[in-house]
């Protein structure tokens, strides 16, 4: 018999809609989940274990369509009353009063918020002790990491995580979950601490499209519908192998060529662009946007608690943005909209981009979250993504194969993945 | 004999240079001040009177350049360990464990916080109890009421004030003090209360150019000095009356006319421009992207304290922001792109543009903080805009003119400013 907690959150909100699950089964089942799994997994910073039930109980009386969906939050992000570490050995006591934008809307439209998963330090690089369900032994990846592993190992259907370059897609296609970064300014980032404003983003994790849909409709607060309907064969793909082909491993590239051949056969339009030398240049660009803004929000840490910051976050974003100055930062700005305007040139036919979401597996270890070279480029563009938990590598990992659309077309690029995951998966 | 507090921050650090003020008697001078006048001002909603005095020791014996500035903070910027309120009455117990971003390379930099200063209810109109120190029947103007006041009444020197349509420009005005707003992402605005994040601008009121300089240093942590020989006849200057001239007081139109002539007749290049329709339409994008971006980021408070919050709130932005969608979002972007290159297209060939900073002086009564309608357009297209304390109205208030400079160009902005206030004021 499959457990509450197994279920997507879809599965689960049509179950209760016709009294053959409540909401407060579908909590304890998700929290007992957690008890048992918590301390090989390690995905959360905080949970709690009892106001959850309380507001299970509340929905119980409400039942309101799609309500009561338990969701978990990257602890970058704040829940009243729950601390917010961000990764840190000295926020232990940052209890905020105030809920981020995101969770705010999530709790009113009826969302259970079960606890704070794991993220690296301050959203960079420097690794919290989450796992990967699949293999213990490897990285979930970051900076989203618990949000990642929480939702893969079925602790909770959903989870918030954020995207500066590749904090969410690299994650979810790691853990083999559905990872969703939406178009740059899609979803409130208010309460969330700031890496690199004018590109974070808050994305979605979760173990299906339809889940997806339902939080992404919360959060936008308008109720959206994916075309069911949709034909594969009147959209045009751009297949982007990038300029980092040659450091993708072979499991990622034979999954990732073999479908795009099975595309091919269901002739289904897709053809091959080189955006090598963009794609290069666009992590130059971010490296510097990036660093620039990231020294300056964590100033309160630069200053207050240097010492107490790995090196990875010492010599990595925050030395990259030691280096620039303001002048430097503006003219950036002007090259960025030059460089979009050419990246959006050579896309303009095309409706969805497909790429790896990674160079590879999980890779073993826990100390490198590792690269997010195949992301960088559609974060810094503020273009939406998805990576879809499409093949399995010979060591019995996921790989994600990586959705690209153009800006705001987001339901078209759901539709789009949904259909794909059903016909080609 | 001039009080410590009566200097601005530039004239006190060279008496401290030349061993004739130290620090400690400078932090004093301010806190006194405070504890005499803030009884009739209300300027501030928090007064640390004891840690300012512990920082003013150290920084005697530091001795570092531009070290010790006392400095006050609008009420929805975070400080550690002082509420932020937000111009609400729930927000009491909200004690922030991180400092802003601002704050804490303020701080870096030597700077000493002193209080919280009295912000509009969440930044937007409802007002706070600040009178304005030239007249208490009068409104300082807002959202940044207490940080204009404060400057004003020689509280402190400088203060920290946020911009989304005209709170830092207007409230300055109203009180005649030098109010800046920079160049949109000049300044971190991390751990301030978002309202609209792509328009929001954290910026500065003081009672001195030079003032700004050294404050907007310490934030950009640079150290670029003013053009001092700068020959104003080398600049090209719009004199824009904009579509509310009719709306405007005679007095502010009589002096700024007047003002106009002084820099003809010294045969300065001054052409007045018409940007009357842009400047409308400025108004309708900034109406609906400010009322989208606050209704998402104010849910905590939408959701959580909607019964507490005031009418004027609820159907304000928070009302227009209800109207819109999310693909009326997008596309209002991208009108946004094309509004921008067709004023700045207009205003090419000048150096900088000359409007008044209000519609007049600051109003009787101090439940309307007035119109922002003269700041909206500038604070909508990020340029950088300073106001001068530069007339004085019949009933003896300060009446504003405001300078406004294309992108990135706030030094120049500034060397202009401080040559117009020395030679035409």
């Amino acid at each position: 018999m499959t457990e509450p907690f197994e279920l997507t959150a879809t599965k689960a909100l049509k179950l209760i809609k016709n009294n053959k699950l409540s909401h407060i089964e579908w909590v304890e089942s998700c929290l007992e989940r957690i008890k048992t799994r918590e301390p090989i997994i390690k995905a959360f910073s905080f949970i709690d274990y009892k106001k959850p039930i309380e507001l299970a109980k509340k929905c119980n009386q409400i039942k309101k369509e799609n309500f009561g969906i338990p969701f978990a939050v990257k602890d970058i992000i704040d829940i009243e009353g729950m601390p917010t570490q961000m990764g840190t050995p000295f926020y232990k006591d940052n209890i905020p009063k105030r809920d981020a934008g995101s969770v705010a809307i999530a709790k009113h439209y009826g969302c259970i918020p079960i606890g704070k998963t794991v993220t690296t330090e301050l959203g960079h690089r420097h690794p919290g002790p989450t796992v990967n369900p699949h293999n213990y032994k490897h990285t979930p990846g970051g900076s989203s990491s618990g949000s990642a592993a929480a939702v893969a190992d079925f602790m909770v259907p959903i989870a918030f995580g954020t995207q500066t370059t590749g904090s969410v897609i690299r994650p979810a296609a790691y853990c083999g979950v559905v990872g969703y970064k939406p178009t740059y300014g899609d979803f409130d980032k208010s309460g969330i601490l700031s890496n690199s404003p004018s590109i974070d983003t808050l994305g979605l994790m979760a173990r299906s499209i339809e889940d997806i849909r339902i939080m992404r409709n919360i959060l936008i607060e308008e109720e959206l519908f994916l075309n069911e309907n949709l034909n594969i064969n009147n959209f045009r793909f751009a297949f982007v192998k990038s300029p980092y082909w040659n450091k993708t491993d072979d499991d990622t590239k034979v999954n990732l060529e073999k479908f795009i051949s099975n595309l091919i056969e269901s002739k289904v339009d897709v053809q091959e662009i080189d955006l090598n030398n963009l794609i290069l240049e666009s992590s130059e660009i971010h490296k510097k946007i990036s660093g620039y803004e990231f020294k300056r929000s964590i100033s309160a840490e630069r200053f207050h608690h240097y010492n107490e910051l790995s090196n990875i976050l010492r010599n990595g974003r925050l030395s990259d943005g030691e280096k620039m100055t303001l002048s430097d930062y503006h003219h950036l700005f002007d090259h960025l909209e030059k460089h979009k305007n050419l990246i959006n040139e050579k896309l303009s036919s095309f409706d969805c981009i497909i790429s790896p979401s990674a160079l590879g597996e999980a890779l073993s270890g826990l100390e490198y979250t590792g690269s997010p070279l195949l992301n960088t480029t559609w974060t810094l563009l503020g273009l939406p993504s998805i990576t879809l938990p499409m093949f399995t590598s010979k060591n019995n990992l996921p790989i994600g194969c990586q959705f690209i659309s153009k800006k705001a077309d987001d339901n078209k690029l759901l539709s789009i993945a949904k259909k794909i995951l059903l016909d080609f998966s």
